[in-house]
């Protein structure tokens, strides 16, 4: 038989394995909650949507060009007007499928190898594996309970300056961090912003999670306080409607515009996903959300109080004000990739912390757990069963501590 | 206000210009007829889809891992078998945003800047530009009415070896060749696999006009014929049901397969269509395609009426077997590309043969006409139109041909 080993490029040695299932207490991945897909509204959208616009899929681009469906433009604008403060033209909005593809364009149009960026130290695992793929260098800013550190990022500029490099971008995810889950105030966005003019560097900000802030309120975006259009935006619907619709959408200027859609080569992503939001975001957007957030907050509560009944003072982490995920720090001797090899043999699935980090051994003892998807029994039996496995592999937590509750 | 003109990468110097809406006559692009897109029957398997199955959009991967919606992957490889004559198992197939997206996956896991491939010398015009953005070389295998040649490719695979170079693959669009239209026969595409044993090459096959033939037969594929496991094979439904569906397939064995999907960095193509699919196709696929052929081959034979008509003997092509598009030859003064902007200029665009061909020169008088998404009334005034233009600039047809059809 043919074997395609020996003619793989270089950019294909990583091999996949086949789908084998997921474990039963799955604590990775940006997924959600099940129960709160809206099904009926989004089935009822679907139909009209059909009956007066199916006409629009005999063409790629559905009469709207190659940015993707036009009437879920217009709505993301008004979206991003509303919700991040953002002034915002249709013109200005690529749809792509999901804010990964918005990343991986972003690179494309910007990125060499041998490139430098700038990012957060703990950081998103598919930022860090998409950066490695291209062969570009990521230099980790230090991060505070208020996200990136403006002290830092003068620090890691200035060093790039004196040694005569310049970064091509700082990515920063400033709403819900990911991982850490901070929400970096207004006055650090303008610090930020004014670092990025006195070095004449872009931004681009990552705004995935921001419509999940548990109070319903959230800082202007980067981009809503950008004066002279340096910043790149991306956000999508992945973590409010449904992961696996994957319809994000890259926010840039013309002719930056112009230069990133000769690289979305695919003719377009679905259409179905973006007709339907189209009629499901001015009707039912923010009155889906805000049935959402209480329902996550309590996940998230429930994960905490887990933690704190097995874990006891074995685990840190700052209390989440939004998204779908925990940072979570254990004593210095863990090792989280050890941890998740234990625990995956007993159907447990956690994003041990050197995935999530420039820095890895600094992450060794780190986790990242995810609350959206499980279910309130998956949250309450699977950190138990954590809590007994990281103390046999560890002996922490001490079957003593775990009575009592950190500070 | 700051630009980035000065960061952009090599990749993306290529600016695009914003949508400014169709022309009139739109002769161009993979779009298809409106009236037979099958909404009734895609909004029931909608409804039904969303109550029984929405649950699964609360993942990447809808439970089935980043190949995409499992049930629908079964129902692509029940269809190989009876319309391709393939056996191919689910878990050989990735389900991607279009075919398009499946060939840049095979291009990204197979070739290197510098390297070496063949493709029939008329070819889909993204199959050159994707390769040009890669650096690869391609060499044109000359095609007749039965595709491509194999003596051709025999010779082509001859110098090559004898300079000690080896094409990475050989690509084919072995029915209805996208711009030609022809059909490879039986014994042709043994041939063609026998070349391709002979030198230790893989084949990548796209089929994805295969469906339309308008007898509603067809050779088996190449990939059924494959004795060794060294065709990778592409299929879509982009041009059976709707192109904007972007809902295309990649068959690949493992572990090549395994090779390819850490590629697949956009965490899968949208759900809905994958999803509604798998409800569609079991019931209505056939029964559909049956409908949409003579709607089709009706189209092609009024443009084929208009072209005898307003070209006469100036306009030479092979009457069509299947397929939304006709590959014209004007005399040999007509340069294509001047037409396509006199015509434009009149609300008619058409594709100039320069960007469907290896050798641009050669099919500098050549045109590829679409036929699948304009109206009767558009072929027909269109086309009429486009014959004034074309005497305008280059003086043919002849007033007078016109009444003369060609033998």
């Amino acid at each position: 038989m043919y074997s395609f080993e020996h003619i793989l490029s270089k950019a294909a040695q990583t091999c996949a394995k086949p789908f084998g299932g997921l474990p039963k207490h799955h604590f990775v991945g940006g997924n959600i909650d099940e129960p709160t897909i809206p099904i009926d509204a989004l089935s009822d959208a679907l139909v009209d949507l059909l009956k007066d616009e199916g006409h629009h899929l005999a063409k790629y681009g559905m009469d709207s060009g190659m940015q993707g469906y036009l009437p879920l433009r217009e709505q993301i604008a008004t979206m991003l007007a509303k919700r991040a403060g953002m002034t915002v033209n249709a013109s200005e909005i690529l749809l792509t499928t999901g804010s990964l593809q918005a990343m991986d364009l972003v690179n494309k149009a910007l990125l060499n190898a041998g490139d430098i960026v700038l990012i957060e130290a703990e950081n998103y695992a598919g930022t860090l594996t998409k950066l490695d793929a291209l062969g570009v260098y990521y230099i980790g800013v230090k991060t505070d309970d208020h996200g990136m550190c403006p002290l830092a990022l003068r620090d890691a500029l200035t060093n790039l300056a004196q040694s005569g490099r310049k970064p091509k971008y700082i990515f920063t995810i400033p709403t819900i961090q990911n991982p850490t889950g901070t929400v970096m105030p207004l006055d650090r966005r303008h610090e930020i912003l004014a670092l990025a003019r006195e070095f004449d560097i872009p931004i681009f900000e990552d705004d995935c999670y921001a419509d999940l802030v548990f109070s319903g309120e959230r800082p202007p975006a980067l981009h809503a306080l950008d004066t002279d259009e340096r910043v790149i935006y991306c956000g999508t619907f992945s973590k409010t409607i449904a992961p696996a619709l994957r319809v994000g959408y890259l926010v840039a200027k013309w002719p930056l515009m112009g230069h990133i859609l000769p690289l979305k080569t695919d003719a377009g992503s679905g259409a179905l996903e973006q007709m339907l939001l189209a009629k499901f975001v001015p009707q039912n957007f923010d009155a889906h959300v805000k049935r959402l957030l209480p329902m996550l907050k309590a996940k998230a509560n429930l994960l905490c109080d887990a933690l704190d009944e097995h874990f006891g003072s074995t685990a840190h982490y700052t209390k989440p004000v939004g998204g779908i995920y925990l940072w979570v720090t254990l004593p210095a001797h863990v090792d989280t990739e050890q941890l998740l090899s234990a625990a995956l043999a007993e159907g447990i699935e956690i994003n041990p912390g050197p995935q999530w980090a420039v820095d890895k051994s600094a992450a060794k003892n780190k986790m990242r757990i995810c609350f959206g998807h499980p279910t309130h029994a998956s949250i309450t039996e699977g950190i138990k069963k954590l809590a007994a496995i990281c103390h046999q592999e560890f002996g922490v937590p001490l079957t003593s501590s775990n009575t009592h509750n950190q500070p």
